[in-house]
């Protein structure tokens, strides 16, 4: 049964997963909390008919997983990876030419809820991981996305290398971010677009870049070699939306 | 003592640390490893006349306050906060109008120190932050920030509006990033600026709000309500980048 239920944590987490209507099987309230964002979660709880089941705050800290729970751990079916295809089909349904968001070998789950967090927000219509090395979609990644695991559904594939050979087929072109690029504002990054964004410690890995189609860097005016990852994933999306808009 | 060093921990910050000529008064480095970042990192501390211990795991752990050492901690002399005036004297030196970040109640340290890597990147001449509340210059930050805090000043404040109203007079203007703001597209962010940003659940404060001169909004076209506030200050920080570059 572990392997099928997941735990959202948290009070922003726990409310975007409500609001979107994701099922949830259970929810744990820390017993007496009567502060506002938990009172919110308690009526958005009680409209679904989720069950509420008030615990002390060491059944809280014992059940969770990733130590911020905030006074609310809600249970609901595991996250579903979604079909590469689904992404497509979202993006014809919406009749906007594809944007995904492509990452290689990120290994840290704060830097890839943030990215799916990006992904909703820039208007991607979907991100992809690779299976081996990269961290999937645990509880840490559910609430770093800050609720957008509910809605931009995250692709995971066998060889991402290969993945980009088959979308450039339906269209794509895709564009990798890397330090020796050209500027991205030089670029158009219109039209169909998958945007790769590499691990922080060794950016894009090279099968995956000599793939891409034009490789894109970020202006950098300082000391250091690079930005966090899911900063540099941010600039550049949006970057692609503000060309887009033009 | 204690209160006197400071721990920098895992082997992106130690090696920035080593480069960047901060005085490192010891280096913990995990027995018999010898892999190619820790070998650097050994060459780098020997140039620089760092003295070296090799420890057990059990001991770097025990030394660890932030639980990620990769085998390498730095017991450097505290960072220290620069003043208001030392950044505005970096840009006036470096013959550039200032470009400040402010950060108002930013707790979480991860993101401090991914705002700090941002402004180090973007060209900004430093940040600012309030005394209360917000997060100081921890570990996790210097760690975070991957070395930008050896290159990029940090000033702490009392009065973040009060420190507003006095650039003001030193010819700056403010931009705070809110979601009801105007397009960031569409404003004219050149010039000596102070960019605002906000803590994730509250955002920018009422009173800091109304010091600025202008709220920008980062397009959203997605479902969920914010980006991560590091994302966030890159994405527009950026923006302002690409508009003094252009």
């Amino acid at each position: 049964m572990e392997q099928e239920t997941f735990m959202i944590e948290g009070r922003h987490a726990v409310l975007e997963a409500l609001r979107a209507g994701r099922p949830i099987d259970k929810l744990y309230v820390l017993d007496g909390c009567q502060d506002g964002p938990v009172l919110t979660i308690k009526r958005e709880a009680k409209k679904r008919d989720a069950f509420v089941k008030y615990v002390t705050k060491e059944r809280l800290d014992q059940l969770s997983q990733t130590g911020k729970h905030q006074g609310v751990i809600a249970c609901a079916a595991a996250y579903a990876y979604a079909e590469v295809e689904d992404i497509l089909r979202i993006a014809a349904d919406k009749g906007e030419p594809p944007f995904l968001i492509l990452l290689d070998n990120i290994e840290d789950p704060y830097n890839l809820g943030a990215v799916i967090r990006t992904a909703n927000l820039v208007g991607a219509h979907g991100v992809i991981i690779p299976k081996n090395r990269a961290v999937g979609l645990t509880a840490a990644v559910a609430r770093t996305s800050a609720g957008a695991l509910n809605y931009t559904p995250v692709a995971r594939v066998t060889n991402l290398a290969r993945t980009i050979a088959d979308l450039k087929k339906e269209g794509l072109w895709f564009v990798c971010a890397d330090m020796n690029g050209t500027v991205m504002y030089d670029l158009d990054l219109k039209g169909p677009v998958g945007l790769v964004i590499g691990s922080e410690g060794e950016g894009v890995g090279r099968l995956i870049r000599e793939a891409c189609d034009f490789t894109a860097a970020i202006p950098m005016r300082g000391n250091i070699d690079s930005l966090n990852a899911s900063v540099a994933a941010g600039v550049m999306a949006y970057e692609i939306l503000r060309q887009r808009m033009g």
